[in-house]
C-alpha cells in the first residue's frame, strides 16, 4: 500500500503545509467515520482515537481500514480528542482527518478555478442539518462548481448532515472559508457576480445570464440573508412562485439553481 | 355572515352530496386546525369537538372563528371523534372539515381539467411527512396542476406535513384518490402519459415534450416506484446527475419537475 500524500517535513514551506492541512475534512462519530472510510473517494490521512475507548467491533473495523490504508493512527486522552473533534458529545471517541478530492479552501479554489464562468452556492447561516445535507446532495448531483461553507455561524458536517446528504458529502465540491462576508469580498475582487436570492427581486433566476463567475447566496431558513452578507451582494434574483406562496425551502432553492440548465 | 355552501338536504342527489363531501379536507389537532382557520383560502364547514375537552384558550379561539364563519359545530364522545380524525393519538379532541378551494377528487379533476396539457405529480407511498410537506410546498409554488395523493399507503396530511409545507397545504392543488394504481389507470384512459422517474431511464426530463396531459410518478423514498404502480407507467424519465450521485431526494425531484420551465 502506498503511503498517503504528505508534505515533506524537512523541505515543505509553511504555506504548503497549511494548504495540505486546509484540505483535510475532519469527521467524528463511529458510524460516520466508518461510512466515510468505505467511500472510495475518501483517503484517510489520520485517525484519532480516545484512550478511554472500550473494545468494540466497529472500532476494529475502522482500525482495520486505517491500517490497510497506511494511515497515521493516534491515541489521545479524552480532552485532546474533544479539541480535535470539536464535539465531545457526539464524537464517541473517534475522529478522522480525511482527504476528500473535492474538499478545498477558497484560496485553493481561486488559485485554479475550474472555468471562467464558475457557479458557486454560498451558505449564509443555514442551521438545519437536514437542509445542509440536502443542499450538498443536490449541488453534488447538479451543475455547480462549489458549495461555499463558512466554518462559523451555521450547521457543520456531522452525522445528521452526512445522512441527509446520502453520503455525498465526501465527494461534493465543498469550499470551506472562515466567514462568508470575507469570502464574498474575495470572490467579488476576483470578478464574480454575487447574487442574493430574494422573493422581492425583479430579475428572475431564468433571466440572469452572468458573463463571468457567479455566486448564489442562500440565506438562513428564518431570517434570510444577513445584513452583513447582503453588503457584499451586487445582484438580486427571484424565483417566480404561484398561488401566493411566499418562499421555497432553502434546499429546494439550491436544487433549482444547481439544475437550472439541466432540466 | 353567509352560511357555508352545503348541498340542499331535500333536493340534492346522492351524487352531488358525495361530490361535496369528497371536496372536504379533514385536519385534526388544535394548532393545525387553528392555523387552517386563519388561512383566508380556507372555509370551515364543520368543527368536531370531543365532549371530554377541558377548557383551553386555543379551543375558545377555534370556536370563535367557527361561530363567526357560521360553521356547523358538533360534539362527540371520544370514540366517535377518533373515527372522524382517524388519529386518536394526535387529534387532541379537535377535528375540522375544511373547504379548500384547490382540494378535490380525481373525478372532479377529470371532469374539468384546467388545460389539455395538464401536469400532475403522483405520489407512490411517500412515507416521510417532511418530504410530503416539501413536495406540496414546491408543487404549490411551481407549475403543476395537481398533486395526486392516495388515501392509503403513504403519509397523510397531519401536523408535521402542514408545518413542512409552510402552511401551503390549504391552497395547494391536492387531488385525492383511494389508491394510486386505480387513479393512474383512469388518467391513462383519459389520454395522459404516465411517467415514472427512474435514474436508469434513457430519456431525460428536459427532453420530454408531452403532447397531452402528463403525470410524473414519484416513488417511495427507499424502494422507488412499486411494481403495481409501475405497470401503469408508459414512459420512463431520468434527471441527469453528476459526480456519481445515484439519486435525489424525492422532494427535490418534485421541485425540479414543478419548476422545469420556470427557471
Amino acid at each position: 500500500m502506498p503511503k498517503p500524500d504528505r508534505p515533506q517535513q524537512d523541505s515543505a514551506s509553511y504555506r504548503a503545509k497549511k494548504q495540505f492541512f486546509d484540505s483535510l475534512l475532519t469527521v467524528y462519530g463511529r458510524k460516520p467515520v466508518l461510512e466515510a472510510l468505505r467511500d472510495p473517494a475518501v483517503k484517510l490521512f489520520r485517525l484519532h482515537l480516545a484512550e478511554s475507548n472500550k473494545p468494540a467491533g466497529i472500532l476494529d473495523e475502522i482500525l482495520g481500514i486505517a491500517k490497510s490504508q497506511g494511515a497515521d493512527i493516534q491515541h489521545h486522552d479524552r480532552k485532546a480528542l474533544s479539541r480535535i473533534s470539536k464535539n465531545s458529545k457526539q464524537d464517541q471517541g473517534v475522529a478522522a482527518d480525511l482527504q476528500c478530492k473535492a474538499y478545498q479552501s477558497l484560496e485553493q479554489f481561486l488559485s485554479q478555478p475550474p472555468r471562467a464562468d464558475f457557479r458557486l452556492l454560498a451558505l449564509d447561516r443555514i442551521t438545519n442539518p437536514q437542509n445542509l445535507g440536502m443542499i450538498i446532495r443536490s449541488a453534488c448531483a447538479g451543475n455547480v462548481d462549489g458549495i461555499l461553507l463558512p466554518q462559523k455561524g451555521g450547521a457543520q458536517i456531522d452525522a445528521l448532515v452526512i445522512k441527509a446528504s446520502a453520503g455525498t458529502v465526501f465527494r461534493a465540491p465543498i469550499i470551506h472559508c472562515p466567514t462568508l462576508p470575507e469570502a464574498l469580498a474575495k470572490l467579488r475582487e476576483a470578478g464574480a457576480t454575487i447574487c442574493a436570492l430574494s422573493s422581492h427581486a425583479r430579475q428572475t433566476l431564468g433571466d440572469f445570464n452572468p458573463s463571468g463567475g457567479s455566486v448564489y447566496v442562500l440565506g438562513n431558513e428564518t431570517e434570510g440573508v444577513s445584513t452583513e452578507t447582503a453588503k457584499h451582494c451586487n445582484h438580486q434574483l427571484s424565483i417566480p412562485m404561484n398561488n401566493g406562496v411566499e418562499s421555497l425551502n432553502v434546499a429546494v432553492t439550491a436544487a433549482l439553481i444547481a439544475f437550472q440548465d439541466a432540466i
